[in-house]
């Protein structure tokens, strides 16, 4: 599938720092957490999630837009999403079904149900971390597919935080504590390889000019 | 000072819960951690870094205003400002002389400088963590005063957080660890007392009538 010797090639078109910059960013980077966001209606929210996610090394983001998906679109557009993918669902019921296909468990992430305190989560679990709407929280479904609910002790007047600073809270928490375990939370070689392509890809300007001149000249 | 009977009088206009409710976020306040804002011109951060002052505990809160005076004020007057007390100076020399005196050391929460990883920061010490301007950072005047630079990991394409995203993470961090450890963290007896009484009078309407009243039946 990967052509390494065309990689090698187009590697060749990248400064040495951008390079180096590539492999530094992909040997932190993991798919042992997602984290999934749910019909989440203010855009700079959904940004910061994704920014979160590029900043503490998660790879994926899976995006439901039942009610929402027109307007999501604008704001992804301008921020870090270059560099995690984003899986995008109709329904929380396809999120649901994949992650859990992909060996997930649900992790919903509410503020008021006293369950898993964050210094307690076990992070050996592969895990998907679900963030809901603004006011009503998450929806019924998610809660009752929920293989476990997570909370950010607070102990304060105010009860609540908002979604981006809890979801930084989190990834940072469980992807520092991780490191600390010996889980293989790193990508595959073969993940790294078509990531390596695909941000090439995404830096190189000319990059469908110099493929097909690797391939005209082979 | 404090006339514990006018308390006890004062105590029996809360209701059961919110007496209790006072209690809870008391017996989690600590003065062991500040914060210290120094001209963060984003209305919106210095109001969230309130909010995560009280829902993790920090009971003060330092405010330089050297060149933003006018335009702080509004924005505070909506949050949760009035569980936490706001200490404002207008120089960064005086702020940083008090918290000196008043025995904490100055943490300087940087994204670029290399030093102390957050889950490698001695949370034993007395400390003031300062966030600076989104785009300057902080003054040379706080780095240069600065025993300790604090930096939290990153290992994404994206090198920054923002203040508000980045305070509540160091917060929930030092706090979270300084409670597992037998430091003498909570406030004293007294200071207690005089949060009693400040919150009371800020919850009860009619306080300065009762207070009145309570003194002339004396």
């Amino acid at each position: 599938m990967t052509d390494l010797k065309l990689l090698e090639h187009l590697e060749t078109y990248l400064t040495e720092h951008r390079k180096q910059r590539f492999e530094n960013v992909l040997s932190q980077r993991t798919k042992h957490f997602t984290v999934a966001t749910e019909d989440v209606y203010q855009l700079h929210n959904t940004s910061a999630v994704i920014r979160s996610c590029d900043v503490f090394g998660i790879q994926e983001v899976n995006i439901v837009e039942e009610q929402n998906s027109k307007r999501i679109d604008r704001e992804i557009a301008m921020g870090s999403q270059k560099w995690v993918d984003l899986n995008r669902y109709k329904t929380v019921h396809d999120c649901i079904n994949d992650l859990k296909e992909k060996g997930y468990q649900i992790v919903a992430t509410t503020p008021h149900t006293n369950d898993t305190l964050l210094h307690e989560f076990d992070v050996t679990k592969k895990s998907c971390f679900f963030f809901g709407r603004e006011t009503e929280g998450l929806s019924k479904e998610v809660l009752d597919a929920a293989d476990c609910y997570l909370k950010i002790p607070m102990v304060g007047f105010t009860e609540s935080l908002n979604i981006s600073v809890s979801a930084a809270i989190i990834l940072q928490h469980v992807t520092t504590k991780l490191k600390q375990t010996d889980i293989d939370w790193q990508l595959t070689e073969i993940e790294k390889q078509e990531k390596r392509f695909d941000w090439i890809k995404k830096t190189i300007k000319s990059y469908d000019d110099i493929v097909n001149r690797y391939y005209n000249n082979k």
